[in-house]
């Protein structure tokens, strides 16, 4: 029997498979850095945590530590979304070349904004410009599916 | 050869999808809010960003910014897991009007959440009536899911 | 016609909706139990949320509330990405029994981890142990997936 996925073309679907793979990949690493800023900075959120370290105390205000924390939240606010659109835009049936492309900005764009934001802090308006490339690119697929589907 | 996805039916599956598209627009344009809301009360997140705008200050406690912030994170507890569950729900051959009418009822509750938690701040119990009959409807989807497939 | 969802094999792919839905379930109950956790405390976020109960006062730094908030929030950071990889996952042709079994562990996993972070505080490496396994098991499925479609 038939069902929407038969429309889906496979090379435009391994695109969307590897790009979000890397994207979960990437968002899980904030998880290490934010522990591996927490033991640098001896800045604790739990009493249980500070405990197994030397010298390790409450603070939920670091400002490294929670550099990272914001990146990572900004992680899920938009990787989250290109997760599950990224995958409904493909039942669009939108063009390969435009597709693949989208999934490659969303992918670079997100891995150069966390190096802008928590790994190298670079001035603005590199993380803006980053930022942007990516929302821009995922809510143009939400758009498009949302028409598609009307 | 035939899949589990050759059971969805079509109208059901189109009504996910665009609930789906519509809810991810929604909870990308928090972004946007929480970005107006600090450039006009001045309130940056990060030093590289109160530097591009003339008094521009480091503040993370306007209630103002936060309010929108705490919708967005509120979207992310409970849009999310809409995204993923609604998908797997249509794989229990739900009664097309009963997973229609869920799927606009989750759509439309977040949407009047938001509008009165961050747009139009409206007293209780407002908020909480629209939160909980999207949270309803998409507990009841995991627990039909989650029994179909146990 | 063939499409790549007619590789999954129906017993992985049942195993992986069954534990969607249960962290699906799990995720949400937070929501009740952050609600709880306010009414008790009389530490609410909202001004029209406080003047709901009488009593209630404005309180984001509640330690007892923040603990439930941010063991919400490491699901978002775990849960999520699982709930997009493991779905992906099942397109690279796993092992049923390696499949099946790293579904479980999630899912258990993460249960262990609400349990020991937000209901009965246990000290660590209790929580440390039911977070690496459950992260480990996701990353372990990323990484694999994007070889695959590399």
């Amino acid at each position: 029997m038939a069902n929407l996925f038969d429309s889906i073309d496979p090379e435009v679907f391994k695109s969307y498979i590897f790009w979000s793979a890397v994207l979960v990949i990437k968002m899980m690493l904030m998880s290490v850095l934010t522990g591996s800023q927490r033991h640098k900075k001896h800045a604790f959120a739990n009493p249980e945590d500070a405990k197994t370290v030397k010298g390790g105390k409450l603070n939920t205000n670091d400002p490294d530590v929670e550099r990272v924390r914001r990146a990572h939240l900004n992680d899920l606010e938009n990787i989250t979304p290109f997760l599950a659109i990224g995958f409904l835009y493909l039942l669009t049936g939108p063009s390969a070349t435009v597709a693949i492309n989208l999934f490659r900005l969303v992918g670079i764009s997100r891995i150069v904004h966390t190096l802008v934001y928590a790994v190298f802090v670079i001035p603005q308006p590199a993380r803006g410009i980053a930022w942007m490339l990516a929302y821009g690119s995922t809510l143009y697929m939400a758009v498009k599916t949302a028409l598609a589907f009307l």
